[in-house]
């Protein structure tokens, strides 16, 4: 597909270009919307249980509030590659493809997270999703940055770099993690708001 | 992530600026249409029953038309404060997210309003959700103005602010309500209606 | 709201105005893909009986062709009439919310409508739902020229005032026949392929 | 409709030209979306069986990702398409509704495909929906261009007429496959991927 690497620049293709971030933000603002479809009671309480069957959904209530937070910042990331972009190929949509495929996933992994919060398959299968999405979007922009796609600059460029190889990373560690210790791994995903790249990538910029 | 507030202009950065305004209408406008996902009849009414089977929608079908009408009103006030920005920053972005997060809740409450209409925890989770969405927009729009993010004149500020107060605060009595006096406490927020905020507002302009 | 009819430009609203339309291009989008989830097979249907299964669900794939035509049709209805629309204002917004919630219902009312497809209540809640758009729609557009929001001219003003009250009246005929012939109640609304509206009003043309 | 073929040209239409590609994008990417929901777990399901019961998904997330890679594929022919459209018409809308309703129908053929994924009918009914999808795109694409609504040259025409009957083809063949070696049906379209349409098209080119 991408043998010879024709690009189209975006000026000139605006609209064009404008339908594959359209395209991105429909599929962004679908899959944090269905997050809602995992909050539901059974049809069989009765009046006497609801507030107890309300107060059951607050694991899934708690994974619907991270997962809103995690698709929030992966779209904040998303728009802010692309607002960097110049121009596009046909290797860049195939990713930037592959990528929502991760990301429309993440409901699903939610659900299963929210339902058996504390079981090995949940965790593993949630931090399997997340490092993918970042792992795929680390690849999307330094492939197109390699192909002269995006006008980022290089401090710039480092930073999210790390940050992508910090965030990836913590999921992946999490993976095994998840099979010694399934109940306390979401613990560990807590490291994340240190966000010690930021300093490091800060340090590294001045 | 907004220690030194680093906001961008509007103009100049009109499609990052659009994709804001973009992903946030696709939620909206998703969320409202989930809502249509509350009607449904159990698939093994018979034909026989199928009469009083509708009938039996009758709450979820009002609770529908209410939902509707507040998540079309949110987005009325949410297009109305969005086209007098003038810049963002992270933290908008971050709240506005924020402030999503509480509109995708709307078609789960409206489905338990629905289910249990005259229950105290699904009274109270309905208007616990529509004051969270109605207090969050409106520090949203006072950290946006004190940012300078904003153009809105003095006078317009001043009258949505008691606006929001006023229906904000009306969602905020309901709650305890509710613990007294579930069954009535949907007739309390037809005082909205009245808004007599618009007529302070009005009064407070001239 | 409409006290006094403040209504904005389209020129110098144009980012104002897009929201309304792709707002409601959201909404239309969603609720015409939404159809697809009224064709489910039970999951506990067999290997064995797959094709008879599939085959069950000719009257849910009818209906939902059915209504995707009918979604799609109104689409462009609403598409045109915006398209000739030059200013908007609070009552143009409310009434085109209140379109939009009959459009939303659209998926319901398909689905009984396939569920039950030869009986009264789901033949008369299917033309009750359509015959709600069309003459909202109506009564939209008339309003919108009344209060000089749209450019449309004379003649195709009439035309499609007379083509709607056509399509109106009859899914509004049509619900009382359901109640006495419910079987063959869709085969009344074949009569809207003829369209003898769009002659009578080339003929009021010319 | 049709009769005179009225059309439109796309510039001094923008706005309306592009509420049609952003409903066409909107409804490819809430059906792209909704194959999440294909994937979801038994709420009976032990903790104890929970590795099992995702396992049991495997199925289901081979029918994702092979969907997720056709609507994201079509979605990408479409983009293309579109961007060489000139002008439009009656005609052109209604055949891109036809399109996008045979492509709302993927997930659903999709869900049969990952239940019951070796049986006649779900194969068959796969590639009918596929095989339905690529040969209305060649028809509404030689139709626009008889009509003089696009500005595509007659090389790439020709190869990407090539291309659809290709695929066209390979779906339609596998149906009377699918009857009698339903198993093995999935492993011709592997022969996609080697697209010796292209090479062709690239032949007859030169």
């Amino acid at each position: 597909m991408a043998r010879e690497r024709k690009s189209k620049q975006r000026e000139g293709n605006e609209i064009e270009f404008s339908r594959i971030v359209a395209f991105s933000d429909g599929v962004f603002a679908i899959a944090i919307t269905l997050l809602v479809l995992n909050l539901s009671l059974d049809k069989e309480v009765t009046s006497d249980h609801l507030a107890s069957a309300l107060w059951d959904q607050r694991e899934n209530l708690l994974a619907y509030a991270i997962s809103f937070a995690v698709i929030g910042r992966f779209w904040v990331v998303h728009h802010r590659f692309f607002s960097d972009v110049t121009g596009f190929d046909g290797r860049l949509i195939g990713l930037n493809l592959l990528y929502l495929g991760f990301i429309v996933l993440i409901p699903f992994s939610s659900e299963v997270l929210g339902d058996y919060g504390g079981q090995t398959p949940a965790v593993a299968l949630y931090a399997s999703n997340l490092a993918a999405v970042v792992l795929i979007g680390m690849y999307m922009a330094a492939d197109a940055r390699r192909a002269g796609l995006t006008s980022i600059d290089d401090a710039t460029h480092r930073e999210s770099k790390i940050r992508s190889m910090y965030i990836g990373g913590v999921f992946l560690i999490s993976i095994p993690v998840a099979f010694v210790a399934p109940g306390i791994t979401a613990l560990l995903w807590l490291v994340l708001f240190f966000d010690p790249a930021a300093r490091l990538a800060h340090r590294a910029r001045t």
